[in-house]
């Protein structure tokens, strides 16, 4: 099990939107590639998102492991989401950039991404994910989120 | 136009492999997703390579634009098969890490992925890469790509 | 030499301050880690600034050459400033992250910094720098920095 | 307190060289920019290394907190040292890349900086460090770390 950071350094995630939840599960029914990919919604708090998927070969590389793009589409959407459960009502969040070390291949039955925000500012956020396969990790995100006016 | 980086420090990238260009291929083939996401080699050449990837709605997020994850499948690509063009016959490619910067939107009916080798070493070498949606530079990325015997 | 990604994406780079070279020499001078490491400018333009260094063993590592955090600190002072060249006068700029690869051991008598701005946005500027050993690429960096009305 | 991710997700880490203490120790005093920095060993274990530094004006950017820079060197050496408790008799490491946010400003009087293994792999390993001042995270980072063959 992964401890998450926040929580770890002491800091308590606060929604600001009473239908926060709400509005992150539309949010992700939004992303048409979540659906594409047969991603989904495993559980979700304030500051905190984790995603599950099948494996899939339609979306593997060369060995017929999931494709490091793949991993970190659904990785992204995790902090993505993780980080939009912390804001107002009047605001969405953007992937400023993220990086991703790969820390085994993408081998398995049962994918499970977990994303976690490490600090929520006014502007940006800071987040950080792990995916695992079968249960072991193999990559790992440090993402930036920013918070723009929905549109 | 991007200019190379590599070209632009001066260095010549030569193939260790006279069957190069026929491997990055097939190689290309065996990575499912590719197909699936319609991306496709527009240009390969030692130490870069840049694919193609027309709109599609299965693979965007929640305003309708390409997901940053498959812009970075793509790229990720492109930087792995520019290095695995300068590999040997008996060496492939693996992504250690990547980091993508998203500049624009990933709005457009046509994308381009450019990845090129910036040092080609014996065990690692570091690419870049950039995404172009209608001409516009969408993300860039700088990613690590490791030497590993061919199983 | 490196061509600059900004120019080579066919962009102009436009100061929004006629202020904008002492600015930066000002905000140079300010840093007071600069001078430590003895730092100096070498070259300042609108969107990109060129840091040089003679070696110093005090700032190395177990080997000899200079720390990674060393050419790091130089390499993060030319990104920043070279995104500071294009903030109006109200506006100076904060280092959100960066990524850095290490090319080739920072061996060598006369550093050199080159940091540019890939895009200039009102809130973010995505920079790009390498660093040079004797003329050798030693380390490459992908920045983000953050516009913040000065206090 | 931050929770170590290697213990988190339940991996032990294991020296394989009986006399890795002495030797991080060895290797740290020998690099020479930790005791310009006045940067100091507050704990090590096996893939866990904690440093400290004193707040220095010599090493500060513009509004007198610790430069980005001076904080990734220190944070630097904790990820690559932490690497370094878990090599073999013959083998070293050096910093492949890494990639950095910033949380808080770099304020205060005591700094702390923690190293710690995600994954010991052969050739490479993956770190991640945080950075506090005065007990508040003020940068994160992920790096990644390669054994080399001591000279």
């Amino acid at each position: 099990m992964m401890v998450f950071a926040a929580a770890a350094m002491g800091r308590l995630m606060e929604p600001h939107n009473p239908n926060w939840k709400a509005r992150c599960e539309a949010g992700f029914l939004a992303q048409e590639v979540m659906g594409t990919l047969g991603v989904t919604i495993a559980d979700i708090a304030p500051g905190r998102v984790v995603l599950e998927m099948p494996f899939n070969a339609a979306f593997t590389q060369h060995h017929g492991f999931l494709h490091a793009g793949t991993v970190t589409t659904a990785l992204d959407s995790a902090c993505g989401f993780a980080a939009f459960t912390l804001m107002p009502q009047d605001r969405e969040v953007l992937t400023v950039e993220f990086k991703s070390n790969f820390l085994s291949p993408a081998k398995g039955a049962a994918f499970r991404f977990e994303g976690e925000v490490v600090k929520s500012g006014r502007t940006l956020s800071v987040t950080r994910g792990t995916a695992f396969a079968d249960g072991v990790a193999i990559s790992t995100m440090q993402a930036t989120m920013m918070a723009v006016t929905t549109p």
